[in-house]
């Protein structure tokens, strides 16, 4: 698998839920990096930040626009769509994902945080 | 030129407010998105946004963490600072860019509105 191909897997993994593979594709001390928000590390950093909100979604869908990788770095531009309440609430995002050994050792995403409390709240 | 040469050359250029240059470097109608805020194209657009914002700057530099492409699309992660009333403001960005026939087509900036408003107002 290229790094690409890590990032894609860990994003279909997270649309299932699947937390168990999504943990399993990024490193103990993974740097997880919703930029206007703190950051959190590794597994359990993972889990706590996006368990508990993607349990409140019927639906995942993070349609990726553009991926382009080099190496251990990928990048991508999304719309990180989200079922709430039966309707769906759409993100803009862009993501960076640095890999180590064929793990993400860190994954940032930029948006607007304006943007996600209007999406989320309806 | 690669893809990335261009863009480096673009935020080269914008870093010394040398519109000339930058405007060279994309389409007529280019899409120059800073997705918290409203589209504009073309050169006149990209002038429209970012000269008067410039010229209230002292040093202009913008920090490339990350840069990747494929083909006609790079993107990369960058920390924008801004010299501004004898301090640097900081803003973190992720940026897609698609360009055409070398040229610049598209260019999107993800971030932060609330910690630009904040890095810019001090």
């Amino acid at each position: 698998m290229t790094s690409g191909d890590t990032v894609t897997t860990f994003i279909r993994a997270l649309e299932l839920k699947d937390f168990g593979t999504a943990c399993s594709l990024i490193t103990d001390d993974c740097e997880y990096h919703n930029v206007p928000f703190a950051k959190v590390h590794g597994p359990e950093g993972l889990r706590s930040v996006l368990e508990p909100f993607l349990d409140r979604c019927g639906g995942v869908d993070w349609v990726v626009h553009h991926q382009v990788e080099s190496g251990d770095v990928v990048m991508n531009e999304r719309t990180d769509r989200f079922e709430m309440s039966g309707r769906w609430a759409e993100l803009r995002v862009a993501g960076l994902f640095v890999l180590r050994d064929g793990k993400i050792a860190v994954w940032r995403d930029y948006f607007d945080q304006a943007q996600f409390t209007q999406a989320v709240s309806g």
